[in-house]
């Protein structure tokens, strides 16, 4: 073999990988000698191995990758994070520790060699046995101290819903006809309801237990099972219940609440439009006051007003709350909420009344939706909810908000309850899946070397690609739900923020749902197109979540138009563009050169830095809101609708909210890492943080080089770190599934 | 107004962009003048208006803006294509037409001041009106002559489908149980064997009308339609009748055929096992024969060797073609197929025969699938479907293929034809998705500018985005299979080059047909998740294309080893690496180099010439080739087992598969165009093509950045140029569904 003077040490598994792989030509060794080392350390010690005109054979490579593995046994497990990291520690064992020049020129060379890192190194000392099943490993941490810190504040409630779910009372609906499914969702909602789930948020004077955070939480757990039992229990006790509670007051909670909390008066929430579905504003239903008989007159003037999709409505609804134009001395006051009656005590719609069956769904076949339409149908004068605005007896429009725009949106302030219910929801529903996917995933086994007994599934790189990144987000997104949660719970001083937070994470979360349901099924081949293995069900219930409760698209333009009215606050409505862009190019200037070769660092320790992860997620949400802002300016310079000026540039609004609400996720991982220091979950919740962000910047990586973030070489070795950190959760899969502590009925024959 | 020397004409509209979306800074200006622009050019012509200490008044753009709007008018479309262009025509229109430098100076300018080229010019020369509704225009094409060219030479065959589908026989079964469903189906089934269909590729000896090229145009029209009929049709006369007319031979064929073509006899094919999903190579299924009887006996040793999944057996199926590891005299000889009794005349199971049924399923609830055991099952010798091997009464076995690998792909072959089949009927399924979505699209109006109307949706930027470039792959992607159905019925050659394609474009189209599904239900809202408009049911049942007849990432890694095999043949073994290097590299520098300015090229001329696109799309296949052969043999080199080799570079490979059969469909929807030079046509299949290419280009944009072949400006101007196309077919969205022909009861009442 050629010399192996031990300062070549450091150098030796790069310069093996190099050749090996044939990454090395003659005129790439040259530019290394010249530019990359030094000329003395090339020529003394690295020298014999980059010689242009006489690269090593293979029996010399051979020989080299022998002495490395010889000599690799019982180095410590960081020296297998790179090429250039194991170099250093075989030096090291061998008594010649390399100097800081040395070190310096070894991970310049790494650098330039442009080596795929983590792969390599595998490579380099396993690849005479590189893909066995992995032996069966005790988890790196306490599986019920990540279930408790899952559960957070509302732990015995969420123990006593997934205990209810496993007590046999609940079993999977599979092959129930419609009629059949609904019956047997309602049964499920009154056996809730007598457990005291439904009256949870309720004033305790009409029955509740004042625990609006217990409901939340009850709901989120529900979603482990039956998605329409969920949304059956969303409709009768959050939407129905709620907007009574919400927008009435005292005489009104005393007159239903308790009868909404134990189910005895099934109830609708009927905003929704068959004209206009996100539109609220536009809606044409009807109220208009008469003072002769104290009455509202409630009317669906046209077709396309009337209320479409109506959860309950379909059979088992009495009441509905309804939305309405209310109209009194011939004037409009804009949208508010009515208690109208639909059916009488056996069921039969009331006169005026016209009830029609949306009839089959893609999902969600257990809640019965339908449509309402009024003709000239009378209420008395105190059922509009009248916590925002009353009408007197005589007709005269009272509020305590004047501005009608206002007064509407303090009312529709009221959804947010629900979606923030629907999003947390959504990350149940995705860790049901992976639950599912990745339990079945460490057991079935698929093809392998010839002679070879077939391999575990989860075990292929590929297979692991799929479904871990969605495993860190799921967590990353609980841990959002949940702090999104303790805010709205802890009513947060600036109701809009909390509004915009909301809409951000539901529309993220169900698409985070959908496709992780998705890959999934996908993941677990004909097995999971079975329905008994859920994912039918959970595909076809969530599909849904992107569009209700404000269609996803819509929501994100909310917090766009949330991002553009802080940014005005922040740099004045005209001028200070100046500004902005100066704190823009700070901030890039920040990420840029908070290391000379931060674009281009690519070592392990830089990559799964949480500031430098924060620091590229922040940039992007700056400069597409500059970018945002500046671009609705130049059109409504121009004269142009501010309606218009945002339609044009929706693809910046829908990126700007995006890049927003995903700083937000990242720092509730960040957080929840940072509440555990020391703790047996730290270092798994570091690597879940870290395969979180690093797989969203690999995923938008496209973003960043464009905008000259990263370099290739940057995105290169972030692709690594995502393979390397898959590899390190592997072992802890199913562990952190099992965290989730999810009931037998709620899993599937393939997960048990 | 500043100065407005004539010669600054061509320069106008770039000029008043870029102060009036302020993106110049002066530190820019003083670049431009330095650099952009000679410095006689700057300060004569341009440079009252690009002076960095006294930049235009907000007066002095308004007062540009007008004098280009009122000259704007009468230009020719072309002046819209870009800032350039605008400018150069009203140099040109005021009598002023720009010389050679000149045009040079104005396109190096808009170059390098990077704007958005399509949106600007519709700013600068509408912002007064920029969204209004789109007036109704005339499609710019001849719908039925689309309509011709889509269907091709089987136009005669899909109108006469077509027909069947619209006569009032087959209308959607929506809410029926799923026994009552099978029944439906099966009656169904029996309607189209009446018609004929069922034995459109048999020997005409046997009832047949020897059409295969017929058959798999009825198939896949059929897909218009009920997805579950769609399944049964192809279990019964392409798996169940295709095993037995190409496994076996005249007598079989004389035997079985016409039976299974009238549906007299039901069968199944049977080759998954429940351990076993896509490695058919490891099934354990037992044929042993017996000379002493001079019976095989068919046998299932282990729970997981069961038949799983399998079409027709749980209820209707009477035989099945069951595929088992032949063993005679001791020895073994792999997979073979046999034809096994497993129901009586009274639907029974036979003595021996085990059936389970899987139950409910995702979708496709109208196929009955089942299980099969075989507990000692015994069949008479001439069940061995006996055209490649065949055994003597005394247990000699024969085969004509020598060796036992290639004997089994060449029965494997025999698939092809099903995945061409389920690759085509994806595409169909596209179709309707989007001709739903799109009509509906068209008619929906949601939000508005305040008092204005609502807007409809299609008439929304990023509504179009949706559903426009879907809409291109569609028709790509129709293309492509079509060319492969004419590879497949004319018998190719190389049988292995069309397994390779029919396994890409398999994988490639069902996918497509997922995402396009799942996009096409969400653009419609809430109306998109009722049953009755269809996005349920294809979505439900086209989820598992992309698991069965193969598994689409089994199948991209078939086509990576094919690639792989041509690879070798063209570069040996082990050596000519550096040739093929070099090939590579070439092509880098062609595509790269081709115009001096090619990675930074942003005109529209450029970006859609199919050469442009071409070279991109064929030098990512070229480069991930190279690369996923290089990583391979550098694995095997260093000692690693093959297989393990290509699970670890599992990334590239199906990277290069991907980038490959992508460059297939460009090929089939770039020769479509061609063939109708001149014609209606032309224009509309010229946009498509370039919006398939560019959307391809844009989504993949992370790709071509990191390995140098686009910069981020041609990103920028290509994700400007989709914008540009999607603006561009807006007016022919509907006739271009129109063209599928779809028969009202496939559509939905939101599409009618």
């Amino acid at each position: 073999m050629r010399s192996l003077d031990p300062r070549l040490l450091p150098f030796a598994p790069i310069l093996y990988v190099a050749w090996a792989d044939g990454e090395l030509k003659p005129a790439e060794v040259r530019l290394l000698r010249e530019h990359v080392l030094d000329a003395g350390l090339a020529a003394a010690i690295a020298g014999p191995w980059l010689d242009p005109d006489a690269p090593p054979s293979g029996e010399d490579l051979l020989a080299l990758l022998s002495w490395i593995r010889d000599h690799a046994g019982g180095l410590e497990p960081g020296a297998r994070r790179s090429l250039a990291e194991l170099g250093l520690g075989l030096a090291e064992r061998a008594g010649h520790p390399a100097g800081p020049a040395e070190r310096a020129a070894v991970e310049r060379l790494a650098a330039a060699l442009d080596l795929h890192e983590a792969e390599s190194v595998e490579a380099v000392l396993a690849a005479e046995r590189p893909l066995a099943d992995l032996p069966e490993v005790r988890p790196s941490f306490d599986v019920s101290a990540m279930a408790e810190l899952l559960d957070g504040e509302q732990r015995a409630m969420r123990t006593r819903v997934r205990a209810l779910l496993a007590s046999g009372r609940f079993e999977p609906a599979i092959g129930l006809s419609t009629a059949r499914y609904r019956e047997r969702v309602l049964e499920w909602c009154r056996l809730l309801a007598g457990e005291g789930l439904g009256a949870l948020s309720m004033p305790s004077a009409c029955g509740g237990m004042d625990d609006p955070a217990g409901f939340v939480a009850a709901f989120e757990t529900l979603a482990m099972f039956d998605l329409s039992l969920l949304v059956k229990f969303g409709v009768q006790f959050g939407l129905w219940g709620g907007s009574v509670q919400q927008l009435g007051t005292g005489k009104q909670h005393e007159r239903w609440l308790e009868d909404i909390g134990t189910l005895a008066l099934p109830g609708c929430f009927a905003m929704t439009e068959t004209g206009h579905g996100s539109n609220v504003d536009d809606i044409e239903t009807m109220a208009v006051y008469d003072p002769d008989t104290r009455e509202f007159e409630i009317h669906t003037p046209l077709a396309r007003a009337r209320k479409d999709y109506i959860g309950n409505a379909a059979r088992d609804g009495r009441m509905a709350t309804v939305f309405a134009q209310l109209e009194t001395r011939g004037e409009r006051h804009g949208v508010h909420a009515f208690v109208v009656p639909i059916r009488d005590a056996d069921g039969a719609p009331l006169d005026g009344v016209a009830i029609e069956d949306c009839g089959e769904k893609l999902g969600l076949n257990g809640v019965d939706n339908g449509r309402l339409a009024f003709d000239r149908v009378r209420i008395p004068r105190d059922h509009l909810l009248d916590r925002f605005a009353s009408v007197t007896e005589d007709g005269e429009y009272r509020s305590s908000i004047a501005s009608p725009g206002k007064r509407f949106f303090t009312m529709l302030g009221t959804l947010v309850g629900g979606r923030i219910a629907v999003g947390s929801a959504a990350v149940t529903a995705s860790g049901v899946a992976l639950a599912i996917a990745i339990r079945y995933g460490a057991r079935r086994r698929q093809f392998g070397p010839p002679g070879s007994p077939e391999r575990v599934l989860l075990d292929y790189p590929a297979h692991r690609r799929r479904l871990l990144p969605r495993l860190a987000s799921t967590y990353a997104f609980g841990f959002a739900m949940h702090a999104l949660q303790r805010r709205y719970v802890d009513r947060e001083a600036d109701p809009r923020r909390l509004e915009a937070s909301a809409a951000g994470l539901k529309a993220l979360a169900t698409w985070h749902a959908s496709g992780t349901i998705q890959e999934c099924r996908e993941a677990c081949g004909g097995q999971g197109y079975l329905a008994e293995n859920r994912f039918a069900a959970l595909k076809a219930d969530t599909d849904v979540f992107t569009t209700f409760e404000g269609d996803n698209t819509v929501l994100l333009q909310l917090v766009a138009r949330d991002l553009l009215t802080g940014f005005r606050r922040e740099f004045g409505d005209m001028g200070a563009w100046g500004l902005a862009r100066f704190l823009v190019d700070r901030a890039r200037v920040a990420v840029v050169e908070r290391n000379p070769v931060a674009t281009r660092r690519t070592d392990e320790e830089h990559l799964r830095d949480p500031g430098f992860q924060r620091d590229l997620l922040e940039a992007r949400r700056d400069e597409l809101l500059y970018s945002l802002a500046r671009r609705v300016k130049a059109r409504v310079d121009r004269g142009m609708d501010g309606f218009d000026a945002l339609v044009e540039c929706q693809d910046h609004a829908l990126g700007a909210a995006r890049a927003h609400a995903l700083t937000e996720v990242f720092e509730a991982v960040h957080e929840a890492e940072g509440g555990v220091p020391g703790s047996s979950l730290a270092e798994v919740l570091e690597r879940i943080r870290s395969l979180f962000a690093l797989s969203t910047l690999e995923r938008d990586r496209a973003w960043f080089l464009e905008h000259g973030y990263v370099d290739a070489r940057k995105t290169k070795a972030i692709r690594g770190q995502v393979d390397a950190l898959c590899a390190a959760l592997r072992p802890d899969a199913v562990p952190l599934v099992d965290a989730f502590e999810i009931p037998a009925p709620c899993l599937a024959p393939i997960a048990l």
